[in-house]
């Protein structure tokens, strides 16, 4: 019976180091690094966890070198320079789920995101600013990636941030 | 015990059979067609199912011709006009609801609704716009239909659609 | 037996009773009264609860008087008067939560808060306006009061309305 049991904890152990390294591992065959969440500045946090759901706090372009890539999409910024805000967010919003979950393994589903695309009145690509997000969810997560997603334009962002995600994940 | 549990059975059988046909009589006096929803274009779906939400992407109003209505509320769309948007867009939303659950009696309610109008900055009546929305989804489904609401502005829209709404449903 | 239910009930009727005081007393000690809710007016209401969660609808800056604070953020209204709406915001949130609950103890965590600034194309301050609701929440919950949030600008907002803000609670 001890045996048993010991080898019932040694293959959930074995498990669960193959499924955060394979996430790892192809976060770094993406050439993503993940970043060092900041502190939070006020009464709000990056994320709460209630049952199986985290929600996350919406975020900015926040890049490697600290700042934000800012702008408004069809006047400062093209569509593909749009994109890649979206992309560089959902860097962010994975580190902050990280952050939460201590491995990102345990995402289960990205169920649901929402994106504001800080733009002019005329833009109307806002889903294809949306793809760097969501391309790079899927290509993180696979299946477990695709979520359900609106895309929205808006005439001004915190900061003058090009866009802000929030996420809602299904965890284990 | 065998008749009773075939008893049990039929009922069953029965009572969803008539819920179904309910909410399918419903939509046909009420002349609402479920569209044929179209296949994701990008690495997002319409819906996405978690424990007992159904968590819908952003819809915007497509008629059965295969156009959106577009324009800015209040520029180009009257408020009227605006909710007619509105109305045609929660048929989209119900028409991906089904396709996620085979069968719309499965609502038991439909928990949130929030509606992105496309519209000048002057324009204030964001909320008799979704009333299209509203007023169709308790049509359909009576006190179940009844949801809690956010009704926004916004300067613009993929497509440059007219409104763009999501919804969480809680389903059985 | 019969002694040790009664006792048990006792109990039970004690520490709720505590805690229902508990967030009154500091309700009244922050000064803040909470408002009668309206009824809905519309094919909506303002609270739908699903399992654990409150959805609570986009709420904006309701005065006692009656009165709605109404403006653009950046051009009629300073960021300070911004915050004072989403205090003012927070209040009816409140409201219409103790109205759902029947007691604001049961608040387990507040969940996500979203907000909304009608606001210029050039404001960029909207975090600063949305910490008068999310100081406000922390002073009345303490850590449970700490949410995901998402602050965001937008062109116009109904009746013109200076904020509009949404949350979700989890509760007992």
């Amino acid at each position: 019976m001890k045996h048993l049991i010991a080898i019932i904890f040694l293959t959930c152990g074995f498990s669960v180091s193959f499924a955060q390294s394979d996430i790892d591992k192809r976060l770094a065959e993406l050439g993503i690094e993940l970043q060092e969440p900041s502190a939070p500045v006020a009464n709000y946090v990056k994320a709460v966890r209630t049952g199986n759901l985290v929600y996350l706090s919406g975020h900015g372009p926040l890049k490697a070198d600290g700042n934000n890539i800012e702008g408004k999409v069809g006047k400062n910024l093209t569509t593909a320079e749009g994109a890649e805000a979206a992309r560089v967010t959902a860097i962010g919003l994975l580190s902050s789920l990280k952050a939460e979950l201590g491995d990102l393994s345990r995402v289960k589903r990205i169920v649901k995101v929402n994106g504001w695309v800080n733009c002019t009145d005329k833009f109307k690509e806002q889903p294809q600013v949306m793809n760097g997000c969501s391309d790079l969810l899927v290509a993180v997560f696979g299946d477990k990636g695709k979520h359900a997603r609106t895309s929205l334009g808006t005439n001004s962002l915190p900061g003058n941030i090009a866009v802000e995600i929030e996420m809602v994940v299904e965890v284990e």
